[in-house]
């Protein structure tokens, strides 16, 4: 089991919700954060608006799933997330060892 | 040692700090977050109001604690934030390699 | 690869940042929680306001970075962030698999 956890340009938000859930990913958390990659000197725009100050408004999205599923999920963020700009995101990933659904006590996949 | 992620009803968080004090978890972290699982198409109620679009507002409880403790951890969290509706949440149990205590640069058990 | 997780007092941010990037750190990922750790009963100080409630404002910072980077970059936390008063931070270790650039597609030391 992973987490697989993303830091993405907030307007891709929709659509990385959309095309994970055609390829049968069924739930994520999403929250808001700021950071910087390697431009820090450089300008990357947000809203229409330059941020030359190093810290850029950005989502982090996280989603848990089986191992299998790591390669189609990162394929299918960077489809989306990819605009060929600086400032595009990261995707990070991160073992898993245990997942348990609060309501039923399922464990494993089958908490997924 | 072990990170204890769960994510619950924003409504819980009281009760299941008081309910984690009493088997003697002395520190936790909390994040503000929004999220969907398995009920995509359903209704979730959060205040009261029908969420039917996919992110419901959420609490994301962090505690990295030792891992003989996860169990009960788990069954403590499970037994308060069970409302036997669906949205409860998940857990999930993420590795930690270390712990530093930052005041006094203690580390493992003893930074915790 | 590594996570490194330190949750800190949030006046520290810009110090931190300016001294990662010191010793070659481009990128990390901020985001406000709350919490608390030992001093449940006692009281910390925030923005010159007392707060004995158990949950204080505090930054967490994510930085990923190569395994062998891990103890500079401890250090360096710890030497701007140790203020000598209860209520620092932590600092949490945690293994990373892979990392990917979304825009490029690059993966590991390259995507960092
Ligand atoms: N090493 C890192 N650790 C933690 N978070 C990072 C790291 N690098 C980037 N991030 C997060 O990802 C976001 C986007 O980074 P970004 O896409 O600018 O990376 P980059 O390496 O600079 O690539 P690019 O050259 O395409 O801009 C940052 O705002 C930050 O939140
Ligand atoms: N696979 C997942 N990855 C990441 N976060 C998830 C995942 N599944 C659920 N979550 C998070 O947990 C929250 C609660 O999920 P939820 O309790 O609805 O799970 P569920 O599997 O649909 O179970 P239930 O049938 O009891 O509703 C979601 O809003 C989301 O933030
Ligand atoms: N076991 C833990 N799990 C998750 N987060 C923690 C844990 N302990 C502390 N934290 C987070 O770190 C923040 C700062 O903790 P703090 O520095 O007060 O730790 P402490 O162990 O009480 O050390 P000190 O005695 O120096 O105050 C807390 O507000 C909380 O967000
Ligand atoms: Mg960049
Ligand atoms: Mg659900
Ligand atoms: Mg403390």
């Amino acid at each position: 089991m992973r987490k697989i956890e993303t830091i993405i340009k907030p307007f891709k938000l929709d659509e990385i919700k959309e095309a994970l859930g055609e390829i049968g990913i069924q739930g994520m958390t999403v929250s808001e954060v700021k950071g910087y990659g390697r431009q820090k000197g450089h300008k990357e725009i947000y809203r229409g608006a330059e941020y030359d100050v190093d810290f850029v408004p950005k989502l982090k999205i996280e989603i848990i799933a089986e191992a299998s599923r790591v390669d189609q999920i990162v394929e299918t963020i960077r489809n989306v997330a990819n605009t060929g700009k600086i400032g595009d995101g990261k995707i990070f990933i991160i073992p898993v060892e245990r997942a348990i659904r609060v309501r039923t006590g399922e464990e494993g996949y089958d908490a997924l």
